[in-house]
């Protein structure tokens, strides 16, 4: 049997973009243990510290433990992958130095399929999976505006979720960073895909436009609405039941933020990776194994995979 | 009854496109009494005629008859439509000065339900239509080059071929144009969107890219497959059946092309009105109207609406 979840965990935050320079930051100002591995501006972290400006006040970390390598971190209770999957090909080196036994990592990763190819890495019991609902944007290294601090899911790898898992979600909460523990992970993934698969991808592929142009245009807001269906139809075929009022509920609250950039346009415009896998390709590929209809998901991954193609070319070309 | 249609017909030519100026420069050349309406670049069609230049030959039609107005050509025996459908407004005036009581009235208009418009400005007993499968591009006013001459099809609106029908495309051919008259116009017009929707199509919401970049693209050529399968599927219920071979080929012609512009998109970049509602969006409607489901061809016409209102706004901008 495990031990229990230690109340004052060694945290490493693995990535120090805004997610992780964010909730990194929250959680050494509450006085945990918190380890960054910082790739690039580490010197700058080191004498300016970490500055998170939010709505309501600023956070300011002076003192930063923020290593070049892994090694240097060693062992921790609590790793947080906070770099994109994109990047997963170096998350295979970095991880294992982090690790004990008892070691839980958890993944920040955007979209469906995220948690299995660091359960490949690290194996599959150490492995919990958070969403982020939140409005975060890296600055400059180690400066991060949010603009709208949300609520963080956490759930386990196909199991529901454990002491452990409260335990963690007890450590966010604590830290002020609202986080609730939920049994069904996956059936959490596909209903943010609700949103994101439609506002995010209808952003890039109709030509790099705001939620409120998609909203305005009749034939653009059917789209996001059929997205929409589509998705609830492959999340039933999983097991995953998400009402209709869900839907409904994602219009009205889009309706409200006005002109918005979604996450993966503001990625694609500034030449960063996009989880096209994550987000379109792998719902795309799981839908059809269980015979779910979905022709505008997939129509909509290979028209931004087409669009981030010709960016790359456009890249080689310069 | 109908008198029978004259072997040397004073001929009509309604807009000095690609496509009129070279048909129309083709007739004249073969000694016919073509009129032409031309509203700009009259000047210099009246001092250097019309040129055509072509694989195999160049024309030059040295005496044009062109005119400002149709008051001025008057009657004739046969008014072919050479403007786009998004001129049709302008239509309405034009065309009434240029009859008398058996005036056939032949639109090349391109996509589905352009006939319909024209019968209701002149009537429906009138309207023939044809399909131009050509390569042409007028390249100044009266200057066409015409890289494949191709074959016309010409049918009557909601009828079989009649006498006028083939006496007609025995004018076209003795001029040296390939042109066969068909039975089903309606059902040819379908067949021409197999291709047209897809390729047109797929080239402006992709982002503007050539056929060669479709075809080596896995999923935009398993896209444009699929738009294919959803134009035959809402053809047959039309009674308008089209072989699977008929796609089979379509894939083997483009290949062979190369690179391509499509037509649709040298308009959409060239800033000129583009056919959405003939290419895109009639076929929609009609496909929804008897239960086709076109979900990846009505997804394409929103995309496109939206790049074409996002045209516009850019140039209001300017």
């Amino acid at each position: 049997m495990n031990p229990p979840f230690p109340a004052k965990p060694r945290i490493a935050i693995v990535g120090t973009g805004a997610l992780g320079t964010y909730y990194g930051a929250r959680l050494a100002k509450a006085g945990h243990d918190v380890h960054f591995l910082v790739r690039t501006g580490r010197a700058g972290i080191l004498v300016r510290g970490l500055k998170i400006k939010m709505p309501s006040m600023r956070i300011h970390v002076k003192k930063v433990q923020a290593y070049a390598s892994c090694a240097e971190i060693g062992p921790c209770d609590l790793v947080i992958v906070a770099v994109k999957a994109t990047a997963n090909e170096a998350l295979k080196k970095l991880l294992p130095p982090l690790l004990h036994e008892h070691t839980v990592v958890l993944t920040l990763q955007n979209g469906l399929g995220v948690e299995e190819p660091v359960a490949e890495m690290v194996g599959a019991k150490r492995i919990a999976g958070a969403i982020c609902y939140i409005g975060a944007n890296r600055t400059a290294p180690g400066v991060v505006e949010c603009s709208f601090p949300g609520l963080m899911m956490i759930g386990e790898f196909g199991r529901p979720a454990a002491d452990r898992t409260h335990a963690i979600a007890a450590v966010f909460n604590k830290a002020g960073l609202k986080c609730e523990a939920h049994d069904n992970l996956e059936g959490q993934r596909w209903q943010k895909l609700v949103w994101n698969v439609p506002f995010n991808g209808i952003a890039i592929a109709a030509g790099g436009i705001t939620t409120d142009v998609i909203m305005a245009d009749e034939g653009l807001r059917t789209l996001a609405r059929r997205l929409m269906e589509e998705i609830v139809e492959a999340a039933a075929k999983f097991g995953h039941p998400i009402p209709q009022s869900f839907i409904e509920l994602q219009f009205e609250r889009t309706a409200k933020i006005g002109k918005y950039r979604p996450s993966s346009l503001v990625d694609f415009q500034e030449g960063r990776p996009v989880e096209l896998e994550e987000i379109w390709g792998v719902p795309v590929r799981r839908a059809k194994s269980v015979g779910a209809g979905v022709p505008r998901l997939e129509m909509l991954y290979w028209l931004i995979r087409r669009k981030l193609a010709a960016r790359k070319t456009g890249r080689k070309k310069r």
